[in-house]
């Protein structure tokens, strides 16, 4: 992992990263070496790295709570190159949506096959970033990612025993079911209620589908890319609470 | 309104009152007369005033929020005599839930005539309450009241304008999605996914019915008694928000 320009703000220190292919971004409270929990963040489809989402949640999480806050270009996505298949899937996508035919099957599939090459990509990034000295080898490490952020997210989850909490959402259970009945850490899934891209019951099947005892559903009015703000400090308080007590387990056993 | 019997545990007031038939009881800061905002709490079927939920909301949100809390007993219930009717009612539903007949028809035929009676008592008490020292005249008012409560809450909250914001949960549609679509206060609805009395599909219909923007659907695993505690916590930071900015509001017009 090579850390390239570091820039400060508002306390906040933000480090760009290269890990081979993957480009992504470290944030942390400013100067402060030192163990803290990891919070992974996944954009969405067609988004990257430093989208406005990710942004606020990284900084609330920063600021608020201390913690460090990570965050990768899913692959074809940001400042990363888009294969063929990447561009041909995209053309797809936009011809769909100008005809108006079914959209949905083409996004799935596509999500799938990004989550198949993101996963690895995950894991790696994680293996450094908890050598960094602003992370700390053996911290607690939640996941947070909606819509395609949950197409990656759900199988890493799945197979990462470093992560023991997340937050999903905005994603039906299509293909997902499976990885999520794997799942068994606290679980925070967000809906939105007039999701015009993600049926209502496919999204209730996905939280239905996750094996964790310590599951919430919030849904909320609104499009799929309406989410309100008040989730993010929720879902601070979310982190913070599974994260310190898993923490505080690890340090007892 | 005739008050009753006073007490004080840790920094909380407890004073029972009576008005005309109902029996009531009003929680707030020991000692501290003054306005602040008034959260109104309406116990579940056979439960009563000070069910143990209710008395950690109470305590929660006065000593956490400097907030008032009232809750009276429905009719029938607690210290309130039961009537010829509320008798046979209830012979029925442990005659169906001894035999494992259909409950829910009777619990919801039972509920929607109890909320008949209650929802007059409601404001009754809500107008007495307004004149009292330790609340004052003018204060924002919310509501919380789950299962019987939303039976009771869901008419009362559409016909009361004093009443800015309300915590439902864990009952269907079945009557009360007329009154709900005339609510427009900001809502938070409770549902339990293991819900034995209630089908998931109705209590999703219900709060689909409220015609409020601003509503959040929080559903956690477990029965219709397993309301987690968390939920506590977090209902009073829906009240501290929506009612001081609805007490502002008033300020400003």
């Amino acid at each position: 992992m090579r850390f390239l320009s570091e820039t400060t703000a508002d306390g906040v220190s933000e480090h760009h990263f290269v890990l081979g292919d993957i480009t992504g971004v470290l944030w942390s409270p400013a100067g402060a070496d030192g163990d803290r929990p990891l919070i992974l963040l996944a954009h969405g489809g067609g988004r990257h790295k430093k989208a406005p989402g990710l942004l606020a949640r990284a900084h609330h999480h920063v600021t608020t709570g201390g913690f460090a806050v990570a965050a990768i270009d899913a692959p074809g996505h940001g400042d990363r190159p888009r294969t063929a298949a990447d561009e041909a899937a995209a053309v797809r996508i936009r011809e769909a949506v100008a005809s108006g035919g079914p959209v949905a099957p083409l996004v799935a599939a596509h999500n799938a096959a990004l989550a198949t090459r993101a996963v690895p990509e995950w894991r790696a990034t994680l293996d450094a970033l908890l050598g960094h000295g602003r992370v700390g080898p053996d911290v607690p490490v939640g996941f947070w990612g909606v819509s395609l952020g949950t197409a990656v997210g759900v199988p890493l989850v799945a197979a990462e025993p470093r992560i023991t909490a997340a937050v999903f959402g905005l994603l039906g259970h299509e293909s997902l079911a499976g990885a999520a009945a794997r799942i068994t850490v606290p679980v925070r899934f967000l809906l939105q209620w007039d999701d015009e891209l993600v049926p209502r019951s496919s999204s209730l099947a996905l939280f239905d589908a996750f094996a964790s005892r310590d599951k919430t559903l919030h849904a909320n009015p609104g499009r799929h890319m309406e989410l309100p703000t008040s989730e993010v400090e929720s879902e601070h308080r979310f982190f913070a609470g599974r994260l310190r007590a898993s923490g505080a387990r690890q340090a007892h056993h």
